[in-house]
């Protein structure tokens, strides 16, 4: 699933960096205890069901400390793994098996902490054209690793970030002067590559932007009726981004409405990790 | 209780780095509606309860996108709100606003989130002499404002990073070929200003650490009985961490047996972030 | 027409590589004959008609020089200007003023260099609905400048780099099985914000793109009866970008074949430079 | 003619910011159709007749994304080619081919365009002791390319940047007081390895700078007449350098006169690219 | 001695940046002579008594200027090494040794005159409990390097910077209010891991310091009288550093006086660098 | 004598780079004793008597810290001071007094220490024509602060890197063939700006050298009776390096022999630092 070369292109960068906040010096610890090169295997192991993001990211911290280490995996990014399989086995000097474990755990647990909770969502939109993406609520640097596990997840991408999308929001509507005259301005400023999104909150504007031509509409925090009445005037004429406070309660309804995305920001601020760890180190 | 000084020195390239991640050639959106600087002003409102922690990070990143911007607040980091509280308001150049919201809020809603998650946490321990801590589990590239978030909520910082900090972990014990041997060697480095933890599964172990001059004893995953043990044994010649699976439910267990710390991954990888959103934009 | 928000962020990066690149250690010649401080002004002069493009990044570089810098213009980026004309003064310290000379004047010339060739395609298109778009053949590490220029210029911009918009070619077409799967494959892996634009060479391929859901079709060097069936089988269902070799002779054919982009990468990578500079120097 | 050696240690750096402008996040188009590595080769063809430059930056643009990648020439930078000429072939990685297509072009287009520009100008001087050279008028970062082409094209390098040499132009001058005193300042401050070179606007400048010592001799602007007393004077006691608008019509003029360099800031500021494509991308 | 794996970490960038301060653009006298590769090998050879440090440095200052660069040693950090013996060969690319040679030596020269002098000192400890410890008192960007060497020569490190121990000074005790109040606001800001000094100038502060619970007391600038007095005073209850002007000629009493650590800012400050030579280089 | 505006375009990573060195989280000490802002003062003494150098980085340090400090000197750099002397005061938030003061007399001791070593020599030279030069033996990453120090100190600098002087030694003289290949080479290669010089050991290569057209020649490590004749042989046709084991007692030696430069390499190596203190830091 991952494309290993242009990801390490702007991945490898992030990972030295957080390689060196871990390691500002040295490892006093292992340094300390082993004086010389051992060669030692230790095994990547599930401790719940789950689904994995960012195996690449945890072969490359261990690449990027000593290139001497070899990684192998059973599993690929995107697949259910449960509670106690052998995920994979990590060889080399012991030293950098040590010193690059938490770092590599870090990111492979958050990253399939995003995958797995993305799983979960997405799971309940099976059998409807409804699709879930997400958004830019995202943890600072990480960005290119959390829209990464929710794609791993089953999820989609809404827009990377403010450069490669427009996306009108009622201060920007209320800048250029009205709904009309925002989506004019956002056509004639990029009018190629990039689709319109405009942000409604009532059927007027919602009619508003079809009018002038949006390619999509999100429909912010609407009530049920409002959003059907909404959904009736935009008849297919546009995409319908469904956001705000969905929850795997709520979330039928919306699939029932018939709206062609759901976002959520959880996905990336609030997903807890999943539980993984290195065990079994011993020298070979 | 934050230091402008030596944050900003380490925090400003985060941050930097943070918003190009977020506009990587220019707000397009922006640009396309505002074609000229026109001056606004923003509520920053807390939209549940919880306790502050990174609002120092939350200005920095408008005065780092445009230096006429002003953030004032009403609160300190540490300090616990309630949904509706009015935080602080943010002015200047309603394009700097627009533009560096998302990252803002990306850091200040993490940052809230690990303080109102630690301070839950930590009340439970009011009244006893045990303290917590945070641990090396947090997200890549976010540990300065994670672990200075999780002291805004009243929990405590273990070692920053394995090079200032030793702790002697079964590997290392095994590479020195016994705990004795592990706490001479580390003794042999790094004699001065580290104090060495040891971590030890057996009351044999804690034995053998105590003997041997440890400073800390961690309890991994010991039973309550082992622990009892373990405890006694040590009779106050070493500083004792608890760490594992500690949960609100079983925290009173190990406050009763009188450990002196209780370490917690969860307080930065697992915790969810608060809702705060910045509202009202509007021209003045 | 320049928001210094956002291009700040991104440009002072690479105004002050530019300025090591010139100043690896010291100016030495300034620093032999000008031990102190000394104030002075010089005038910005235009020696050839043009349209101007750079002069924020043109203040910029004095400013990261030395922030007692002033610079003031007399014209905006995007304006016609005269040879002879005053395009505005530099006032500071002498030093600053020489060290920072040729560097400023190489962004300027550039950039102002492209807008006026960009300008001088642009208005052959004046009266149409065509519009010139640029391409991805800039110079390295200069896109956010030139993709600027050739607005300033009044031209538009093609997406800005590989992250932000989908041009499926004829690799891709191949490597995806046909048109149709690649389109497919590419809704399927980024279904939201981004258009999808499909080169074709042939009337048989463009419909089949039409057909499979393409947003844009890229006509590539076809001849002149080739096109105007494509463009019939399109009949506004997609948007028409025509690419490769257009002249100024032959531009007048596109227009009235009914295209709706013509693309041109000489824009940025054959633009002369417009020729700009800084006079008199005196001290004040 | 290129010294990998120390050309890595500073170009590896730029290369990969052009790489990382160009892929900020991933390569949409590739990842959408080609989910997995397929080896291929594609050809690397001169669509005009110019002259070569930059070829191990072509190389190493792919190596840098995908270490896989195996580039090789059929011919050297500096050497002469046709239309239709195979300069080399690409193979590896299909996604590494189709990612790094438009850089490693961009370089190399860039780069050749100069040293096909300046071969042009350089010819004119074949046969006369005259030297050709280029100027701190290059583009903004990169100078080390576009220097570099130059020599590939026949030409010289004057200074490469403010801290490698010392030129004192009227505004020096004028703050030391007069060309004598200018020229004692600079012998004072740096008296050893670098030249002095004095731009002269009249003879007596010329014979003022002779006096106090100068090593190099600018004439600048001056007329065909004042020219030749001025050569006259000088008389072999420094070495001339002749700069301005010099031309393809009137630089036999230039060489009749007996200066000993002609430098022009056209070759590295107004060369348009040499047209090179990479053609026949094919699985293998 | 050296651990490869966390060194590259944080050396590779130092060492890159020697690197490019030393070849800023390309290296003139070798591209002028040696326009191709060609094998060649060189001698180190000791050109007089010492100890070596930062034979990997040496050696990785060859590897990232190229890596077809084999360095070869003799002896390892630590070692001590007589005038006249060969240290090590580099074999590879003579351009590569040419270019490097200075860099590489620069390194192991400073690195071995820091080890050298060190071990001057610490011999004079033989036989004694107290060790010698270096200070923050080391040259900006070089503090991995130097550390290290005072370490291969045979002394141990205190504090690595200011984030890894709290060293209380008067002005910290000062604004805390006392020694007392300056103690217990460290004991509560850090209570884990770091252990705590306090900087005493009097047998006054000395008692109230233990009383307080300092881990570790530095006696600073004391008479002889007093020192006696505070010694007895800790009388093993703390650790005891000793600092200020320790000469050889006056070390024979601090030991006498039996403090646990001596610290010297020399051995990193003033240490005069060690003669060493990279000889003989030759094609093969 | 400095020119703080290009010294801070170079300078002030370097200094960042060393702050974040010793503050690479936060200063726990500060932080741990100090809450909140307090506006204080220290004053700047000499230990010793000695020459200054530096004193802007010892103020930019603070100034990069928090640009709310403010320093104040009663010297300029190249000024001699005693012992006693008050060289200036700091004043602003004791915090980042604190924080940078070390990083601060790390950067002023060493660079005062080499202008006081290499005044000492220099004083020597008075009254003769012979100039003293710096090498490129200087502190990895500290070059341009060293070869800065060297000049305060009344010496003067020979090239600053490998990329801006020629100096052909043994090797490259090999590689090309001889001197009169190496020097002609040279002069093909870089015909322009600078100067050639040789490195020669024998007379017979002096001649040589002078004959294909050498600028400088260096005699390095030649027998009285043999730089004698070498000198007679040049005749003021070259400048004279002479380079070796100058020490301050032969130094007479070389001054009678009529050589225009000597070149050491201690200067930057081996002097050891001036002793500068930051006392009476107080609350204000």
């Amino acid at each position: 699933m991952d494309n290993k070369i242009t990801m390490e292109l702007n991945a490898d960068e992030l990972i030295l960096q957080a390689l060196r906040e871990d390691i500002s010096s040295e490892d006093v610890t292992t340094n300390a205890v082993m004086r010389k090169a051992q060669k030692g295997e230790a095994q990547l192991i599930c401790k719940q069901d789950g689904v994995l993001a960012g195996l690449f990211v945890f072969r490359r911290v261990f690449e990027l400390l000593d290139e001497g280490t070899k990684v192998e995996f059973q599993f690929s990014d995107g697949d259910k793994v449960k509670k106690g399989d052998l995920i994979g086995t990590v060889s080399g000097d012991i030293r950098a098996i040590l010193s690059g474990e938490r770092t590599a755990l870090n990111f492979l647990q958050r990253m399939s902490g995003i995958a797995t909770y993305t799983n979960s969502i997405a799971s309940l939109l099976e059998g409807s054209k409804v699709k879930l993406l997400d958004t830019r609520k995202t943890t600072p640097n990480m960005r290119i690793f959390e829209k990464y596990s929710v794609k791993a997840g089953g999820g989609y991408n809404h827009r990377y970030n403010l450069s490669d999308g427009i996306l009108l929001k009622d201060n920007h509507i209320g800048a250029a002067g009205g709904v009309k005259e925002a989506i004019e301005m956002a056509k004639e400023y990029a009018p190629f590559v990039r689709k319109i999104e405009v942000e409604c909150e009532t059927v007027e504007m919602v009619k508003e932007a079809l009018e002038a031509g949006a390619d999509i509409i999100m429909l912010d925090n609407m009530g049920v009726e409002e959003m059907q009445e909404a959904i009736a005037a935009i008849d297919g004429k546009a995409e319908i981004e469904c956001s705000g406070n969905v929850t795997k309660e709520n979330i039928g309804h919306y699939i029932s409405l018939g709206v062609d995305y759901i976002s959520s920001g959880a996905l990336t601020h609030s997903a807890p990790i999943m539980d993984i760890s290195l065990k079994n180190l011993h020298a070979v």
